[in-house]
């Protein structure tokens, strides 16, 4: 039975930011939403959010983002330690008989299995506190730990006050904390600031419980902390190289990986390739054999097997096998294609259904749309769905082509086998199989531009 | 005389695909095509590719990009070590008295001067075999190559059973081996599978000749395998950087280099400038003065002096001098702009022969077309190439102008100094110097907006 | 009382460019002007570029970008060394009491900060000579500099006369010198080319002047010269390091700050977000809470603030607050939008007024023309700004609404809520509150397509 508490009342101020720094986004969350998933797989019974400055903005940013997680918002009036923040906790666990994991709000990268094993080794041990321990390259800064042969604690010591032997340390103290709960409880109220700072620091309160061990994580970068916006430029690279890895042992191709994003939401299947400077965000999910980018943006939206987008563009739509997409293509709203189209060239498709083996391969917007199979829309045909009041919708029948330049105005039903001559204007439903013509016939005036003005 | 075996019968499970290993694709070019180019220069007589997974599609790949190039397919049934596949080699080089260079199908960045280089010390030396070396940062996982101060061979040991001595020697053998053949024949038969995989290693024959020499490689790079796709990046990384370096030698600028890709088939003219997250591929040739990029993809495609090209895609295409290209413009299937030309924003091209000075800078798409000298196309303006059937041609005299949103239906010409008034639709032939137009008078409706329902 | 001399004369033969080395462009500015541009806060009396290859075109470059500094052009006609050069200098200061502050053309990274600190302590010590030294991770090549504790210089040594002890010295002469004018003045003429290279060595001045003082530069990086192509992509890369980290310090977000370029002149408010692959280019300022990118090019332009720009090339421009633009915009040559607008997919802007409120979001071309506010423009619609002689202009007044494909055509004016029928050509004025309407109706041919042709 464990309870999570996230510090995420700190302000941020070398983020100089009107956000609070752990609202600010890391590749499609904010550095606490990354902490929650963080402690997910741990299925914590209760969640407190201990918040300050900008209180307010996370508690509403969180509860749209995790509606029915039940999570519980503690307010730290002054930021006096992280002792001081957990003794806010105080009141809501009076209680509570399980382990309480004290995480930090802005530190995203944290992996669930190092959570895991550090509550398992918790557990397991009976240890009245665990905590997170790291060997950094670079230590500077960082309280040291030093334990026994069975990474038992002995003591942590802050940097400013360690000695040139114990610089040598380089293992240094995470500020992941797990607590016997009541065994904290007892003597958290009697934390004293008697430092520099004049703060209440959690660490003090590991000299009076026993025992207290230390678990190495596996990867030091999981432990950084963010704060300022070259830690969070750090941060998703890092991030975006475990992700990148992991689809590329995963059978994914990456052409200049560094040039890519790809959100930890994203699903690939093996044989995709993807081409540089290409992101993947969100719910979105790539079959194999498709080939995506270069410059090209996906969100939430699914691509079948065999696709090829070039330069393009494409938010919460769909894909069908077999289909070409771009250069210079954008699909939103729910634009969904069927297997075995070309979609091209300057074409812009919101809220649309298009059948199989059709073409809308130029300079087109086709919009609140249903078109049938083997249609073929003419360069620059758009549907004018918009009527300066409502939105209406066009449907297009199978086989059907419109010339170029046409406009289908909307609300309006073209058959099978329908054509549409170019330049005209449809404003009347077509029966299949007949020609829809509005247009002047072309007249001819000769010896025009001879007569015309001169520059 | 050399014949050259290339080992290419490995699935490489890690690479986790439905594509044999050596057919996966390095800017450009399969795997093995890069092992067939790099002994290219040395001219060999035969060449001999040792197939095994997917055996088939290696050979129909392969055939089909060098048809003429004498390719023999030796199949390997069962993967049971190096020193195996060149066994199955015997009975098609029976009668053969030259040398035999030995090479990986996964190995592809192998310099062609590198094995010229093998290849002259091994005649020059009289060598029994010749291997190639090198010294590895980090030769974890490489069996060790201990040779006399004149390079002869001692011994080669497999990582796993080196002394923590011999460790320290970070020489290690590359794979690529060229041998006398007959000396080499005569021992193969007898090669022994007594280890811990039961394979049959090329390795082991070195004991049985005399003399064998060790040549190192250059830069280490060079033997880099691929067994997975991290690999893959990792090759593409170097090779870009080779190509790239070339290329700032020569006198090309390129802006942030990282972020460009370049083939090496691509040529480029001093003062060429690249600005970033620009990629040429194939035949391309970029002439002196131009700058292309950002964001711009440009494949088999020739490019003449002092031409910009911005945010724009061009396959297959020519570009006379002094052209302004893009932003988002889209070339391809034989688009020749000459020399003075604006192309611009929103603007497709397929085969279409574009004359001097001629504009065509706006929405419009231009398919199947023949444009003269001073032209002016207007935005918006589509040539109707194809009529649901069949494609046509459009020809477009020199100095004529169409107006915005007119539509040139194929096949049709229209003579010099031609005017098409604006929103046209031109289906008849136009003579010189006439103006056409094709559209209804405007009419006006007073107090109409006050009259429709509102919302 | 300063006077600078810039040495600007050389080729730069390894750079292979028939272009003046100093005149490669570095991000905005040419070499030579980033070395003017470090010296400029010392406000120097006289500024001297000592010009030889390609003199002329250097002259023309610089006088056209300042030509109101006051620049002085010292012709070296033959290039015989950094003390060669300066000789050419003695008539123009023959009555100069101050200091000459010797710079390199082709060392552009040099920051304000540390000419000024070599300036002061120059100064402040009453030095004969101060050089600028650095120490060089890698100083092979460099001549070394031996001081005493004081800094007082001992000693140059070419590295090629080092002894193996000296060379572990990687202090290095960095090239840049403070000379007290009248005491150089008098020993300049006495250099001798007693060296291999047969040329006048500046450093040799060294050894007659007293006291000598040694600088160090804070980063070594900033001495870097530019020789090659490859220097100056490295060039590149620190410099935009430097920038790049500064926004962030100041608040910026850059995700894939290796993907991004900008421009020294840019500006940046906090809580900007940049996306990757952006590039910031020449007096553009981004205002708090605006998104940009990715792949997006801004110059010359101002946004407001919580703007968006995806996927768009802008310049010469400004975009008001709360303004959505892209993907795949074009704004150009003063196309200037005002708040809360939709300017979308496949549009281009060029000397533009855009009232608040207005929507351009599909396929249109509006050039020279005024918008007023909560205009519509429909997909396709094009403002016909050229008759083929001239530009004219178009009008539209508030809450008006263009058809798709409808062409305005120039000059022109629409009033206040008018309406275009969709597919109409323009010509004539249309009052307030009036339908616009120029097109045939629409007439079916039926059985149309069952009686064409079939393939």
């Amino acid at each position: 039975m464990v309870a999570v508490a996230i510090l995420a009342a700190g302000r941020g101020t070398r983020m100089k930011s009107d956000l609070p720094k752990v609202l600010h986004q890391l590749g499609g969350r904010s550095l606490v939403e990354w902490v929650l998933e963080s402690a997910r797989d741990l299925q914590p019974l209760r969640k407190l959010v201990i918040v300050g400055y900008g209180g307010d903005q996370v508690q509403t940013s969180l509860v749209a983002k995790y509606p029915d997680a039940g999570l519980e918002f503690v307010e730290q009036k002054q930021q006096l330690g992280t002792g001081h923040a957990i003794q806010q906790v105080l009141p809501y666990l009076q209680d509570f008989t399980g382990d309480l994991l004290v995480l930090n709000g802005d530190v995203p990268l944290l992996r669930p299995h190092t959570l895991q094993q550090l509550m398992t080794i918790h557990k397991q041990q009976g240890n009245a506190a665990t905590i997170l321990t790291a060997n950094l390259p670079n230590p500077t800064g960082y309280g040291r730990v030093f334990c026994d042969s069975k990474n038992l604690v002995k003591e942590i010591v802050e940097h400013r006050d360690c000695t040139e032997a114990q610089k040598q340390n380089h293992r240094i103290n995470a500020g992941v904390y797990c607590f016997n709960w009541q065994a904290l409880a007892k003597i958290l109220p009697h934390l004293k600031a008697d430092n520099d700072q004049q703060e209440y620091y959690l660490t003090d309160t590991v000299h009076d419980l026993d025992p207290v061990m230390a678990v190495d994580v596996e990867d030091f970068r999981e432990i950084m902390g963010i704060n300022n916006r070259r830690h969070l430029a750090a941060a998703h690279e890092v991030f975006q190289e475990w992700i990148k890895e992991e689809w590329m042992d995963a059978g994914v191709t990456l052409i200049d990986p560094d040039s890519i994003t790809i959100d930890d939401t994203v699903q690939l299947e093996p044989d995709v390739i993807i081409e540089p400077q290409t992101h993947l965000r969100g719910k979105t999910l790539i079959r194999s054999g498709s080939r995506i980018g270069p410059g090209s943006l996906i969100e939430n939206s699914e691509i079948g097997e065999n696709v090829t987008v070039l330069y393009s563009v494409i938010s919460d739509s769909t894909i069908a096998s077999n289909t070409r997409i771009g250069p210079y293509t954008h699909l939103r709203g729910h634009a969904n294609i069927a297997e075995g189209c070309r979609i091209g060239n300057f074409v812009e498709l919101k809220n649309a259904e298009v059948g199989p083996k059709t073409n809308i391969a130029h300079l087109s917007y086709i919009g609140d749309a249903t078109l049938g199979e083997k249609v073929n829309i003419g360069a620059g045909t758009i549907t004018a769905n918009y009527d300066g009041f409502k939105k209406h919708h066009t449907t297009i029948g199978d086989r059907t082509k419109t010339g170029s330049n046409s406009v289908i105005v909307a609300p309006v039903t073209l058959g099978n086998d329908v054509t549409v001559a170019a330049g005209s204007v449809i404003t009347n439903d077509v029966p299949d199989d007949s020609l829809a013509i509005a247009r002047e016939r072309q007249i001819v005036k000769h010896n025009w531009r001879s007569n015309q003005p001169q520059d």
